[in-house]
């Protein structure tokens, strides 16, 4: 196998790329000057090096301070309501909220959510959350579960919310969810019964 | 023109159909029986007779107590929630909400939105819903305006809550709307600022 | 079942209708104003009454010189090429082609194509056909097979050509079908493979 | 900017990726093994100078007989038949071609075609081409533009015969277009006018 199948299979791997594309993306970098592919090339080899896992909230960051931090940016910021706690699936979900300025506490990345059909939590970082829960016990009032609604989103709710049941139930920490109800755009002759239950058990 | 291109004309005046949809329509009715096409024209012909406008709520309903009633059959329904009145825009909205047996008390249909752009009225029945719940004013306790979530929507409410204000300062009814939030499979990551600051906000 | 669920019913029998836009269809006509509805349901009624189908060619036509014209306007017209004669599945194909004014003689219509799996030619009328090809011979040079490109319509050209034969055989007439190969907008690298054996087949 | 943005920004520049799906591909790489982006970075780097661009066809190849080859494998075939050479936009149009064996002549690749509102060629081997139909003189009979059936294809096709015309003219050499008509699916109720008329026109 030649180099161009050899770098399509390997683009084909990336999310939402078919063989085609991943062919088209080959011949669009025969056509790029050298200093492209090299940069290219260079930031994908040194990714993993320069990207740390922040200790607290597991977030993907760069160490800019160059002290070896071992914190993220958001996670150092003494000025963060340490009163409460976000709780997200993945570092986009987090970045789409930072983006609004809507919250001003800190985050703690899940890694995934846990699919229905299955109890393996594994890649789901629920035991680490349960050990920042506990440092923080005594600022800490509320932890928002901040996920997606779909069924994986409400089973990891489900299991997270009785995974820090132990400490919820002997400190006054909230576990809250976001609100449901009417979405942008949401339009009252097709929304499905869910969306309209609690949109007007939600209403004010 | 012909019978087929008049027919056609008359049907590309649905919504959503175009002429070429519309020229299909007739080929198809072109095949088939007398009686499907009697039928289908003696039900169009009447329509208007038979369907009527209930004088409270403004939904279109069939008489079928032959007493000529002029209230449909849920606002003559006595064992429905007489402190709780629903403001929607059309028959399908209610249709929506009635199938899925979350609401118990009656209804007002305000025939449209209001356009943004202007304050043009006309066609909404905000001076009718005064009037009914002028009537009401000793049983209701709450006017749920349950519009779309979408600009229109949103300037309906302005305009309706405003309508109701002589009836809502004088009168303890409150004014609400539907609960705003995630919608069913609303990803965080590709939700809006609006969804986000309604959905942390509305938080419980 | 009141009217207005009646009449929807009858409209989601129409081709690419489900129940959601045949309900919009009625809720539409009952704001219509009463000519509107009249007059929709007239022409539905003696739309069959209106229409003849021509007896040498099966097109749907409106008899406007109210002499019982047997024969829709463009089998009447003698101008028109009487060598050639082009077979279409239905009136659309004809309209389409007629449209375009890039044909000059008269027309057949098949009223539908063969499915692959049968052969129950019962709603085709290859005899018919026959018989008008039959009536013709002495004009007749060709007859173009006009059907587009897929199963069924290769099927059909299979079935039409056989049943043909024995004229075709006997009289100097050529059945011909239509060029096949690039059609507008085909890209090469996304053609399928019998588009490009016929493209590189039939260059000139 | 760290290097997760940084690297984003790259593969945003890739055909069809946006800003979103490029942090998608970043956050996926974050998550594979190092052996992974070892070997996606080291075929990026090493692509321009695995890759050879053949002398002949303009093809991109990989020279496997590692004699410093200056010829695609086809090109160097000498079975190949030498009296017919097809002219396509890109690699991706010739590797549809072959894939289908329908062909089996050389090739030659333009590099992309003209835009109409342009003279502009600079991209546009055909001076090129040119050398290569003017090298092969005594055994080419035929020269087959096979490009996309749009207006860039076309504009294309006007300029490559105008350039070879010196050529055609004083040689026996035909310079000939795929053939137009119904490609694979089409219907003859919704065909543009130009199919029509290549359908038509190119019957049989």
């Amino acid at each position: 196998m030649n180099t161009i199948d050899k770098l399509a299979e390997q683009f084909s791997k990336l999310p939402g790329i078919g063989p085609r594309q991943a062919k088209r993306f080959v011949y669009f970098l025969l056509k790029k000057d050298d200093a492209f592919l090299k940069g290219l090339s260079e930031n994908i080899l040194k990714l993993k090096q320069d990207i740390n896992t922040c200790e607290s909230c597991y977030q993907f960051f760069q160490d800019k301070t160059k002290t070896s931090a071992k914190k993220c940016e958001i996670c150092r910021d003494s000025t963060r309501d340490e009163t409460v706690l976000m709780v997200v699936g993945k570092d986009a979900d987090m970045e789409n909220i930072e983006k609004n300025h809507i919250y001003n506490g800190k985050y703690f990345i899940l890694g995934g959510y846990l699919p229905i059909m299955s109890n393996d939590a594994s890649w789901v970082r629920s035991d680490k959350l349960f050990e920042i829960v506990k440092q923080r016990k005594d600022e800490l009032k509320e932890v928002i579960l901040a996920l997606s609604l779909n069924p994986e989103g409400e089973n990891t709710i489900y299991h997270v919310t009785r995974t820090l049941k132990p400490l919820t139930d002997k400190y006054p920490i909230k576990v809250s969810t976001l609100g449901k109800g009417l979405s942008t755009g949401t339009e009252l002759e097709y929304s499905d019964d869910d969306t309209l239950k609690n949109a007007l058990k939600n209403r004010s």
